[in-house]
């Protein structure tokens, strides 16, 4: 395949990780390479994804290309620096304004590589972009790149971010574990764990197991339904055990008839009139407490599970660059429709390789945590889970502190 | 003053912090330079504080006094590794049968130091316990060793625990405020701070200012009424800069008559008949929904705010050994019914001197948030307020992790 010339653009979309900044210095830093040997001219980041670039918004990050110090303090910096956005492009057999608008730009910048940082969504995107242009035949190489915290996508053994937020999970429940053990009095913490529709970043909460830290005393997942005399047969044998008892529930917990734990059936409002979002965790500590009339918490992780960028994992943040190096490679090798997938060689020593997937594969698709990663009573997790984790959140960043807060960078 | 000779015991209570293990640690360094010096036997440490150990729950601590290893891993692991209790003791100069057992106690096990680590009810405790003991004629130092972060005792420029709460608060809103800069459609995030009556560690949500990271557009104190309609004005002018604001609140914050705002007026129950209790964020989000139609997210820091050991301030670790180390120290030299409390000296640079109070100054007492820490708008922090946080979030602690977590210290 000839050697395509021209210049580059990197976008960010989706739900914020603390990784996905990394994976985007690793692009850039795969155009600097590419720069470097001829083939690529420019990197141009796209403001707020394809919807900024879709109203003319990019900058030029050539910049910063082989600034070391400001590459490793965008790596350290949670959320998308370039901004994101939540935008389905339509059917690219169609003739929607939004491509001709789009490929404009491409001719004007002599866009040749393309690539997306996201998740599923953000895939359909790409592989939309890919068609388009072999439609109209505009020669682009258009590349996806992984990223959620939820660890959901088809092809790939993990995403970029997964990580980072596990290791944050493992930590924190670890923290809370211990906060909660001080009383003697009987008493149940249920902490929420985002995920969507799946329980991987749930499982996690029971990491610490591998280093002889308490866990969760029961863990609920997506992946099984959520039985509520179930629940208070587990609560009243952990009770039985110790006064403390922690439960790990996933967001995305359901009832056998398909409605969310978390959603609110009994039609409250609050004072202004909105219907309350209860969230799993209240709404399964309130059944517990209403049953065993113990002292009970619900502690939501929130966003800051995923942006906790301080306490990010070294393997994810290297892998995370590194995959993004490996696309912009891939693309110049010339693949296009593709995403840069995570296949793990070994465990013992922890290697992977990095592999290109049809994007079609993975747009739109979800990866469930497998039945072998719950136990018997659907209420933990297994050594073969943990074995899956523990590689995933090892190591050690070095966030760069000034005065106790940790610097980051803004474009 | 003649050398008092005998044993100590030490306990923790009221609230975990993620600072308690390291002034216990400095009790137990202390004990053992006075061991050292023939003054102190052994120290024991109390099960779940006095409650425990007048139920003769104690264990003796000795084991690990010169153990650096094990004091190390202790002062790195959050929460109260002894227990903590929340008792009230009766009047000392009645004769409840609980100052009966736990002089008993005393005497069988020759306690002649009795040091207790904790907030302004704790200190009663001690404060009772000296009256108790120079009432019947038993020869004990009591001291108490302050702890919370809260940050709201009278005597002492700051306590030991608030400086790792206050640095949790200041890195992870720097965070969430990147993960909502990602759109860039209007949107409000609300989070909500503990400190019960005080907005001291509300502030520190602003700390973020001093290195020039973004902090919330708005920040909102309990010492302060709280009303909706200034609420609706400075969200106006706020979205009126950026899409994306962010307000940090006080879960203390109250209306003009004195009702919390987190407080559910609606009577609205969820599905199994509980009160629902919303919160101050939530209740906040909830309002400028109803008055802006954007999106709103409230965000609880929640119990993680009081235990994220992984992210401890440097500087609150390594003062809380030394209070604690001062504690003994002030004991073995006479003194009885105190506190040990910080004075500080100097800003730059930072030094502080360990004093002793009378007890009775801080227990059952309240220290707020100065006038001049809040803004003139009574919606932010003053160059005052920065000047006082940000030797106290400064520096970073070497936590021991293994596999990515960190190990923490079990009795």
């Amino acid at each position: 395949m000839s050697k395509l010339i021209g210049n580059a653009i990197v976008g960010q979309s989706g739900g914020p990780t603390a990784a996905i900044n990394a994976t985007l210095s690793g692009v850039i830093r795969g155009c600097f390479a590419a720069h470097e040997d001829g083939t690529i001219g420019t990197v141009y980041g796209m403001r707020n994804g394809i919807d900024g670039l879709s109203n003319g918004k990019y900058i030029d990050l050539s910049y910063m290309w082989n600034d070391e110090k400001q590459l490793k303090m965008l790596e350290n910096t949670p959320a998308a620096a370039l901004g994101s956005c939540r935008r389905k492009l339509p059917d690219p057999m169609g003739d929607d304004a939004v491509y001709t608008k789009l490929f404009e730009l491409f001719r004007q910048l002599d866009i040749r590589y393309f690539f997306y940082i996201g998740g599923n969504d953000s895939m359909d995107t790409a592989a939309k972009l890919d068609k388009y242009a072999k439609r109209i035949g505009y020669d682009i190489r258009v590349m996806g790149v992984p990223k959620t915290i939820d660890n959901d996508l088809c092809e790939t053994d993990h995403t970029p971010g997964f990580g980072s937020a596990a290791k944050y999970i493992a930590n924190t429940v670890t923290e809370v574990i211990a906060d909660c053990a001080v009383y003697d009095v009987p008493a149940v913490t249920v902490i929420e764990i985002m995920g969507r529709d799946t329980g991987w970043l749930t499982s996690a909460s029971g990491a610490g197991a591998a280093v002889g830290n308490p866990i969760p005393d029961l863990i609920y997942f997506p992946e099984k339904v959520f039985d509520l005399e179930k629940l208070y047969a587990d609560v009243e044998k952990a009770l039985a055990k110790h006064p403390n008892v922690v439960i790990a529930v996933s967001e995305g917990i359901r009832f056998a008839d398909g409605t969310f734990v978390g959603e609110d059936k009994s039609g409250a409002v609050d004072v202004f009139g909105h219907k309350q979002l209860s969230g799993a965790a209240k709404t399964v500590a309130s059944a517990i407490k209403a049953k065993f009339g113990c002292k009970t918490r619900g502690i939501e992780l929130n966003t800051v599970q995923r942006c906790a960028s301080h306490i990010a994992s070294l393997t994810d943040l290297t892998e995370s660059v590194c995959i993004g190096k490996e696309a912009v490679k891939a693309a110049i090798g010339g693949a296009s429709g593709c995403t840069i997938v995570y296949k793990r060689v070994s465990n013992t020593p922890y290697t992977v390789n990095y592999e290109t997937a049809n994007v079609d594969l993975i747009a739109n698709r979800i990866k469930y945590l497998p039945d072998s990663y719950i136990n018997a009573e659907a209420n933990g997790i297994t050594e073969e889970c943990l074995a899956y984790l523990m590689p995933l959140i090892a190591g050690e960043t070095e966030p760069v502190y000034e005065n106790g807060i940790v610097k980051h960078y803004f474009f």
